[in-house]
């Protein structure tokens, strides 16, 4: 039997975020392999499937193991948050098809995309992304500060719509203090700032703030930062957190 | 009973993409709402719903029918092509809300996220939205062209991969010809340029290719446009398309 290898995203969290086409590939998977709780949230194993859990540090080897899987002749599933395309499982894959064995070019490999978490958190605030944005992962593991500080002037002075993945970890307390003070060398101190945690899950935790008063030691690694452009707007509601949302047009006088 | 307004992003296309969130949020309303080709294609109507189509070119029109219908109680679903918040109905929905009756703001008013097109786009392909990315939308009914300028050359100064919505229209057939003359003065010839059109369809076509060949001609308004990094990266394949991907990791004397 030839083997195939489909890398899935199951979006956000919650189960009704995950796509009926995510579910058909885990569904017809021989093999399973994933970060331990993204296996736990998604599958419930049938007679004939194997789940190869693993921690969350090692994407190549993750990577190579499923190749290999999909080499012998496995169905094998590659089971990601969110959309696998973004900040997650697929680079890496290819990354190994790339330096592996030729036999692996050959191989059927497939992409099923999900609800990446900007745009699960968007939604639970109203519609912060309405204009051009841009995505920002403020991870250095594999890429230079410097660079994540290019890009961020020049998102800033663009005037994108900013959202912020892996905002900081424990290795890495400082970064997303470090980004706030550099927008705010750019940006003015009344940009709508939105953190959102667990997004999309059933746990979701919201804050809206601004740029002069957030504080990034209410963000940890399951948090998804959003910075507003000029043209982002709160709505107030009484007794309720307002409605957040960035004009289609533009505004007069923005940056 | 309490009127509701839910915004629902159906996603590329094919049904396999609508999240079982949206399917439920459409099969719970009473009053759906959309452009005519969407309702097409994600409703079979129950007994007790009422459809109201519209054109696709009147969305303020659109968002202030559907905020008068749960005013007025109903259960409204405006139903959105791909996620609602990514230049879509969500942002008209929030502008018509803030201009309009204070009723509006009280209302219960929901997003829920789908498969944005330039996920469905990167998924067809392989992984080209590895690392960091922006969208832009190269429509200027809403702003400047002089806008749209500014923050490509950002884009490509800062060497994001750069996805563009909405490429060129019959009223605007020479934007995207303009884009790419102006991406041409920043980065190399060589950019990995990837041309996908109704991604996540039953009926995809894709053109990879680079930004010294590619033709502008080849693209409509249902073409997503991908533009790499310096870090994006063919795979050559024996007698199929190459995968493309963006490596994770920067590369030396990039932009």
């Amino acid at each position: 039997m030839t083997g195939t290898l489909t890398i899935v995203g199951v979006g956000p969290g919650r189960p009704e975020l995950i796509t009926p086409a995510a579910s058909a590939a885990i569904a017809h998977a021989t093999d399973l392999i994933g970060y331990g709780p993204y296996l736990d949230r998604v599958t419930t194993l049938r007679a004939g499937q194997t789940r190869h859990a693993s921690d969350n540090r090692v994407e190549l080897d993750r990577a190579r193991h499923a190749l290999a899987l999909a080499c012998a002749g496995k169905q094998v599933a590659v089971v990601s948050g969110g959309d696998p395309g973004v900040f997650a499982m697929a680079a890496a894959v290819f990354e190994a098809v790339e330096a592996g064995p030729s036999a692996w070019r050959d191989l059927d490999i497939r992409v099923e995309p999900g609800v990446t978490a900007m745009l699960a958190a968007a939604a639970e605030v109203g519609a912060p992304l309405g204009g051009d944005f841009c995505a920002i992962s403020l991870s250095d593991n594999l890429k230079s500060w410097t660079t994540i500080r290019r890009r961020l002037e020049a998102a800033a002075a663009a005037d994108f719509v900013i959202a912020l993945y892996n905002p900081l970890s424990k290795a890495r307390p400082h970064q997303l203090g470090d980004a706030f003070a550099l927008l705010r060398q750019i940006k003015p101190p009344s940009t709508v700032v939105v953190m959102v945690r667990a997004a999309g899950s059933g746990d979701v935790r919201q804050i809206i703030t601004t740029l002069g008063d957030v504080d990034p030691d209410n963000a940890d690694m399951r948090t998804l930062v959003l910075i507003g452009s000029t043209a982002t707007r709160l709505i107030a509601r009484e007794g309720k957190a307002p409605f957040v949302y960035t004009l289609r047009r533009e505004v007069e006088g923005g940056a």
